[in-house]
C-alpha cells in the first residue's frame, strides 16, 4: 500500500525482492526518518555483504560510488550476486596515474561499466585561470573539491534513488563518529527527491577491509604499496608514516575537523 | 595601405612596431601565402628571440602555446621584452603530476597568467564510458587527443590571430622535416579567419634548447631529470634510453609516421 | 663486595652510578641467571629511558646496535643523558641508499661516532661467485645474513660486555613473544665471556615508538614514508600494505617462523 | 721466435690463434711499447668485435671488466665466440639496487661466472668511522674510490696479463681524448709484470653502443630508463638532463678534469 513508507515495506519484503517504486518514496519525512533509523538499527550488526545485498535488491536505481581506493571491496561484494552493478567514479582531472590505472583494472577485472564523471570544463578553467593549479594549499580544498567532485556528484545523484559508499567510522575520528549503515542523505536529497545512502563498511575497521582484500584476491591501487592508505587527488594525498592515522594523508595542511571533501558533508554538518 | 598584405607590411615595418589591424589579413590567399613564404624565408636564419619579438610586436591577438615541457623557453624569451604575454596550456586531465607542478611553477616564476584549457566534460565521459581510460592503446591516440587536446585548442585558436609554438624540425624526423618559422596554419585557419603560426624554435636542435635552458636558469619540468625528453600525457609518454630519439617516448605502440597529436596536423597532412 | 653478583649489586646500587668492574661479572652462572631474571622482572614495567639509563650507567663497555630504522629512538633517548654513547651499525653492503643516508643523518644530528661494520670481503666474494647476488631467494637468507650480518656482529660483540637492541615483542608474533628487557645473550655469550643484552623497547608497540618519534622530532629513514615499516637489506625488505604486519615486509618468501636474521637467534632457539 | 716481442708475433699470427706464452712478454720496454702502438694503430679502425676477438684469442689470462652499465656489450660480443669468458665487477658496497640486479641478470642471461670483488672491510670501516658515509662530497672521491674500487681492482689485475674495458673517448672529453684500442696499462703494470689493456669501444660513440644494445636485444641496467647514462656508485651518480654530457652525471660537485675514479688513472696522468 502506497501509504506505507518504503522502509517498512523494505524490512518486511526484504527477501521477496519486490522492487520499490518511486511512489513509495513519497511518504512523509518524519515516518521515513524513523523508519530509516529502524532499518539502520536492524542492519547495524549485519555484514557489509548483507547490507549491499539489501540495497541492491530493493533499489533499481542505485549505484556504487568508487573512489579508486579500498572501497573496491564494495564492487567485489556486489558483483558476486549481481552482474550489472552500476558504478561511478569522480575523475577530478587530478588523480594519480596509479588511480586511473586501477579504475581501468577494476573495470576489466569485474567486467563492469564504470561511469567516470568529469567536472565542468569552464568551472575548472575559471578557477585555474584565477588562482592557479594549487589554490587549495592557500585557501582550503573546499572550492576545488566543490568544482571537481561535489558538483559532478550532485548531478549524478539527482538521477539516483540511492547510492552506496565506502565510508567507515574509523576513517575520520573527528567527522565520522556516527556513520549509520543506511541513512537519508541530507547533503544531496532535494525538495523533490529523497536520496538514500548506504554505508555498508561503516562498522568495519581498516584492518577488516584489508583482510577482505587479501583473502579474496581483490585488486588494489598500487599506491597502497607505497605507504598510501586513504587515496584522493594527487596533490591532496600523501603517504603516511607507520601507525599514522590515514586521515593525516589527506589535506594535511588543514585542521582535522575540516577533512571532508563534501561528498559526505552531512558528517561535518552534524557536528556544528 | 590596406590593400597591401599584412605580410608585406610586416616585412617593411618590422622595426616600426606598427600593429596589424584585422583588415590587413583579408588579402587574397595567393598573395598572402607567397608573402608568408617570403617572411619565413627572411626569418629562417634569425634567432628564436628575433622571431618571437617580430610575432609579438606585430600581433596583438597572439598567444604562446605551452605544453609544460622545454617549450618554456618561448615564455622565457617573450617575457624578457613583454610582461603581459598571453600563454595557454592544454590540460588534458591526464598530465603527469610533475607537469601540473611545472605549469604552476612557470606561472609564478614569470608572473604570468596561463590559460589552462580543459576538455569538454561530456565528450570525455562518453569516450571513457564506452572505451575505458586507455582506449588509445587499442585503437590509436587520435580519438582521445581529438577530445582532450584538439577540440579545446581549436576553440582557443578561433579567438586568436596568431599563435606561437615550440615545434622543431628535429623533434620528429618523419613528420616535421619542414617546419617554417612562420606559416599559415592550415589545420586551424577557417574560411572566415586565417591563423598564423610561428615556430621560432624550428631550426634549433634539442641541444640548442637545453643549452638555453641551462645557461639562462630557466625552470624545467622535473620529468626531464628522469629520462623524459618529449612530454605529453602520462599514459602516452615514457622516458627514453640514452641516444634514443625523443619521439620514441611518445605513442610508442604506433607507427613513427603517425606520431602527431593533431596540434600540428598540417605536418602529417603535407606528407600524404 | 666482589662475591656478590653484579646484578644484585646493580639492583641495589642502581642510583649510585657505581660502575661494574669486570670481576663482578665472574660469578656463577646459576646465580647470575636468576639475578638477570629478577632484574628483568624489576624493569619490565619501567620506561625504555629508565632501562637505557640503567644499562649505560652500569656498563662502560656497552654499545647500542642501530639498524637504520626506528630503533633510532634508542639513540635519541641515550644521547639525552650521555654524550659519548657508543653506537654501531651493520653495513651489509646491500642496504637501501635511503638507509645509508639516514645513518649519516643520525651521525650528524646527534654528533656521535657510529661504528659501521663491513662484512669480510673474501667471504662475500666467495658466496657471490658461487651463488650470485640473490642466493637467499633460492636457499634462504641464513647464509647471506650469516656472512653479512652475524659474523661481523659476533666480532663486534666479543669486545663488549653488553649491548642495547631495539627489538620488541610486537615485531614478530612468532619468534619474539618473549623478549625480556634485559637478558643474558645466549647466542653471543662465549665460554670466556658473558654478554648482556638490553631490549628497552621490548614492551613498546610500534605505535608507541612512532608516537615517540613524532613527538620528539626524531629523524627517520625516508623509506618509512614509502610504506616500509621494518627495514633491513634492500633485496630482503619491501613495503607492506595497510594493516599488514611489518614482518611480512621481510623475507616474505620464507615461513613466518624463520624470520630472524641471526642477530636475535636466541628467540628462535627458544621456540624449538 | 722467443726474442720477438709478443706484439710483433701477434700482428703476424693474428689468425693462427697461437697463444702468447709468458716469455714473450719479457721483451724490452721500448720495443714493446712501439709494438703496442703499432698494434693499436693497426686495430684502431677495426670493429670492437675484432678487437675483443684478438684479445681473447691471444691472451688466456685475460678478463673483461664489467661496471654494470652499457659495457655489457663487451660481454655480449665476447660470449658469441667464447663461452667461458672471464668477467669481473667491482662491488663497492654502494651500488644502486638496480645495478646489483643487472649484474645478476647478466650472469644468468649469458650463463657466465662474474667475479664480484668486495673492498677490504677494515679499510672501509676505518674510512667510514673517521669521515662518515659521504666523505667524498667534502674532500673528493679519490679516497673512497681508492678503497672501494682501485685497491680491489689492483689486486685482481695482478693476477691477469690483460684486461678489457669499456672506456670510450667520447665519455669524458677532458680526460679520455686519447684512448687507444690497446695499450700498456701504465697505472697497473708493475715492475714484475706488464699489463695490457684493451679498449675495444674506444672509438664508438654512445650512440653506437646503444644502437648495438637495442639491435641485439642486449639486457641493460634499469637505471638507463630513468635518465642515467654513465653509472657508478649510487651517491656519486645521477641522471642527466636531455643533451647533458654523461660525465655531468658523475662526481658533479668536482671539476670536470678530475672525473676519473682511478680505474683509468693513466688518462688523467697523461694530461698533467
Amino acid at each position: 500500500m502506497l501509504q506505507l513508507s518504503f522502509l517498512i515495506k523494505l524490512s518486511f519484503l526484504n527477501n521477496t525482492k519486490t522492487k520499490i517504486n518511486n511512489l513509495a518514496i513519497k511518504t512523509t519525512m518524519s515516518s521515513k526518518e524513523s523508519n530509516l533509523e529502524e532499518l539502520a538499527n536492524e542492519y547495524k550488526n549485519r555484514s557489509p555483504v548483507a547490507i549491499i545485498k539489501f540495497a541492491l535488491e530493493n533499489f533499481d536505481n542505485i549505484a556504487i560510488s568508487f573512489s579508486g581506493a579500498e572501497d573496491v571491496v564494495l564492487i567485489d561484494m556486489a558483483t558476486k550476486f549481481k552482474s550489472d552493478v552500476k558504478v561511478f567514479s569522480l575523475d577530478t582531472g587530478r588523480l594519480h596515474a596509479e588511480t586511473y590505472r586501477f579504475i581501468e583494472q577494476v573495470r576489466e577485472h569485474y567486467n563492469i561499466e564504470i561511469d567516470v564523471l568529469s567536472p565542468d570544463s569552464e568551472s575548472v578553467q575559471n578557477l585555474v585561470r584565477e588562482k592557479g593549479l594549487y589554490s587549495f594549499y592557500n585557501d582550503g580544498h573546499k572550492e576545488c573539491c566543490g568544482i571537481r567532485k561535489v558538483i559532478p556528484l550532485r548531478q549524478k545523484l539527482i538521477s539516483l534513488d540511492a547510492w552506496v559508499t565506502g565510508q567507515r567510522k574509523d576513517q575520520s575520528p573527528d567527522t565520522r563518529n556516527d556513520v549509520p549503515v543506511v541513512e537519508r542523505d541530507d547533503a544531496f536529497s532535494t525538495i523533490d527527491k529523497e536520496l538514500i545512502k548506504f554505508n555498508p563498511l561503516s562498522n568495519w575497521s581498516s584492518a577488516d577491509v584489508w583482510e577482505y582484500i587479501r583473502s579474496n584476491d581483490v585488486p588494489f591501487n598500487a599506491l597502497h604499496q607505497q605507504g598510501y592508505i586513504s587515496i584522493g587527488c594527487e596533490p591532496c594525498t600523501r603517504a603516511v608514516l607507520p601507525n599514522q592515522h590515514e586521515r593525516e594523508g589527506r589535506w594535511w595542511w588543514e585542521e582535522a575537523t575540516q577533512k571532508e571533501c563534501g561528498l559526505h558533508a552531512g558528517n561535518v554538518k552534524q557536528k556544528s
